[in-house]
């Protein structure tokens, strides 16, 4: 396969950036920045890349391209595939560096620039080849945020020809549809901007006020669905055009000190609505209210694992209802049926190609419930942070049923055998629509001083907890997976 | 413990998501919304509300407390703690429930008004007991978005009350410092709105293209930082003045239709900075461009697992980077060692709290080796899409050695058995640096007719593949993995 190759003209935040999201993807780089410190700056930026993009992958991720930074434009666009040019946002420093790029670049390569705010055609000005040049414009971190504003519809094929490239580094192209200043979100965050301009200048808030009201509250919602689908929930079921009109009234009110506002045309409203219609009308709003939920649930949790912004407000409620609740959790667990421990549903990203949870799911949820019982019996954060846990040292999964898409499932946990060093327990997973056994697991744990790597025994208030519970088990049939080797015959 | 009891005035989506809120956090619940479908609705959000708020807690939530329907507002509101009002944005109608709330609640309550619009002081204008009347200014999805703005700093006594109760149900209020129509949030949200029906207005683009823009882009930053602190991540690292400086000229230029602008005086630029440092000074740049970065690969996550919005972009990248790497063909990789299967490195989603490589990510790993194994065997798409293919019924899994972040790993595989119906696999994975043995998994695969759900013979073609590849893997010592039991002594 022939080498792809990318020439990022201008060495700042974006310019790295998109040279991360190219090299990352395989692709040869060459930079060119005069600045003193972009050779440094560029290489942090991909540092910084390096770190994250891969996580976002689930497959093992090709070999990054070559790296260089080129002494000049001429060398940095030769022969190269695309050309991406992020330079200051300068109109005369803008037309001679494109200039300069289109006398050396090859015809046939995409010329990109990642202005904010100037449009193609303004940008063509001079040009000797007018519709190579297009609008390509990123967000930072470029190599993590996927969408790209793409502007010059009258450059069909460089328009094509850039979709498909960036669609092949993992981004999503939008085609604006019409040339205009700022494009379309650089207009959103400018009206966001200025007004939140007029808050901190007239003391209402702070800047931190202001960023805790969008991080704790909308900025949350449209992590997911943007302005016109979360607006859409809000009209309930009477539907968007009955949002449109019920909110219209504030439009003409002192809501903002940005005071031009579009006439609320009937015609303006069936355009949104049906537009909407189109967007979101494959979902009825039960539907969306819950997809939104589930979304929200999960940034949630993400940021709570993170103990960042939001997450951090739910990780100190954790708190706050623990303490509410009796605080011998084991006292209220314990009984003498196998425990109860987790509840969740199978989601679209546990389905395998052959239509059923994928096998690691599975363990994904078996080890999710030995954390349960270890959070119960007081192996918590503290308890790890002081250097001891338990780790699992073998396993052993049996299937016998399926679990398919959407489905609610729930774990148990029977513990076998438990002593100073080791816990022996045997999971399962069951259908909860009808109580079918799906998977069973069988697991050795070992207790360890994690710093120095060994054995050693658990701390007295954990093996009590963990005996109280195996005293009780010792009344349940040993399950019949237990000390099977893989392959052996039943009975 | 004393019971906590609210009154919910109105019964609509914000009504009923309080309703929930108070509900699933312990509190005793009576609505009063003469409408004729409010009943239904309040309990829709209510349910929503149980499917997703508990999944937001590492703890067992607490007891639910009751839920009521009262006929009238005095009977809603005597006695409660708390009296939330959520009626329609009317001037009128508020005036005419608050007074109704005022004469028969308790002077201890605090009557809080979810209203978007109204001020404190319009909403007292009649009021008996002015101060006890605040807003309380929350958004949609109520029981899962923390943020409420907090209005009324004149009435102190009142607001630090309903400071104190909103955290306690798992809330982040945030206290406004001064009146003015439509609190913070909805001027912010307000200023997007105008902007974006110009947009749609004059074809500049669609509601979903928007959305898109939105839910791509910058709504993923505003879900962990906010409008200022990304803002001081792209003036690197010259800082917040330099940035708003070099956008300045932008407060001059059509980049909005919305065009009344504060006038960037140095005070203005100083007080920003000032106020930004105070908000984000405790981390340098790089630290919050890595806070940011494990921020977004978390969010993206998540919505991958949902197939949803930027998520979606992610599980089709890994369509394309997985294509990319060619699968070799079974001639060119049998030999009379175990097969070099999988090559890959450790991920940063990868690690659990204990800093190893997490349990589950082994299985995806042994279970991604099967896969491999299979496609060289032709068990490929087409295959599958004819409805046969490979299920595991069982593994065992033996840990041995350790894998931390970023670490080189490879698997191999070797052959135990294979007849028409059964593949019984051994496969290991190994550090690259120093082939150490860091796993083992033995698996029992089954040959299936998966429409009739029953065990099948495999292709001939698919057969003569595995039993040459096992008729080389004979001369192989059986490793002493196999055949072993959870918990079984060595030797």
């Amino acid at each position: 396969m022939k080498r792809t190759s990318v020439a990022i003209i201008g060495g700042g935040v974006i310019g790295g950036g998109w040279a991360a999201r190219f090299l990352l993807n395989g692709w040869d780089v060459r930079v060119y920045d005069p600045a003193s410190q972009a050779k440094r700056k560029v290489k942090e930026v991909i540092e910084n890349a390096r770190l994250s993009m891969p996580a976002t992958l689930d497959v093992a991720p090709g070999p990054e391209g070559n790296l260089e930074f080129s002494p000049t434009i001429e060398q940095a666009v030769a022969g190269v595939d695309w050309v991406q040019e992020s330079v200051p946002e300068v109109k005369d420093l803008k037309h001679q560096v494109l200039a300069d790029i289109q006398a050396h670049a090859s015809t046939h390569a995409v010329i990109a620039s990642s202005t904010s705010g100037f449009t193609p055609t303004q940008l063509r000005e001079d040009a000797t080849v007018p519709r190579q040049i297009i609008v390509a414009h990123p967000f930072n971190p470029v190599y993590l945020l996927p969408v790209v504003e793409l502007v010059g519809t009258d450059a069909s094929e460089t328009l094509d020809k850039a979709r498909r490239t960036l669609e092949s580094i993992g981004m999503k192209p939008v085609v604006i549809r019409k040339e205009i200043d700022a494009h379309v979100a650089d207009r959103l965050l400018e009206a966001v901007w200025r007004e939140a301009l007029w808050l901190v200048n007239d003391d209402v808030a702070t800047t931190q006020e202001i960023d805790d009201i969008i991080r704790y509250g909308f900025g949350l919602r449209w992590a997911q669905m943007g302005l016109f689908e979360t607006y859409r929930l809000a009209g309930g079921e009477e539907g968007m055009a009955h949002f449109i009109r019920q909110f219209g009234p504030a439009l003409a009110w002192p809501w903002t000190k940005l005071m031009d506002v579009p006439e609320l045309t009937d015609e303006l409203i069936d355009k949104i609505a049906s537009q909407s219609d189109a967007q979101s009308g494959a979902y009825s709003i039960r539907e969306l209210e819950r997809i939104r939920d589930r979304n929200l649930v999960a940034i949630l949790r993400a940021l709570k694992e993170r103990h960042w912004g939001a997450g951090e407000v739910l990780a100190q409620h954790d708190e706050r209802v623990r303490n509410r609740v009796s605080v011998d959790k084991v006292a209220d667990v314990a009984s003498d049926r196998p425990l109860r421990m987790l509840d969740f549903d199978v989601l679209p990203a546990w389905i395998d190609y052959n239509g059923h949870m994928t096998e690691f799911r599975y363990l994904q949820v078996f080890g999710d419930t030995s954390d349960r019982l270890l959070q119960m019996v007081g192996v918590n954060g503290d308890y790890v942070a002081g250097g001891r846990s338990y780790y699992t040292v073998e396993t052993h999964i049996q299937h016998h049923d399926e679990a398919k898409l959407g489905q609610r499932l729930y774990s148990t946990t029977q513990l076998i055998h438990v002593d100073e060093k080791r816990l022996h327990v045997f999971h399962c997973i069951y259908r909860a629509h009808d109580d079918v056994l799906v998977a069973n697991a069988e697991q050795m744990l070992l207790h360890v001083d994690s710093e120095a790597g060994s054995v050693c025994a658990a701390g007295a208030e954990v093996l009590a907890h963990l005996k109280r519970i195996h005293a009780q088990h010792t009344v349940l049939d040993v399950p019949q997976g237990v000390g099977r080797f893989v392959g052996q015959k039943r009975g």
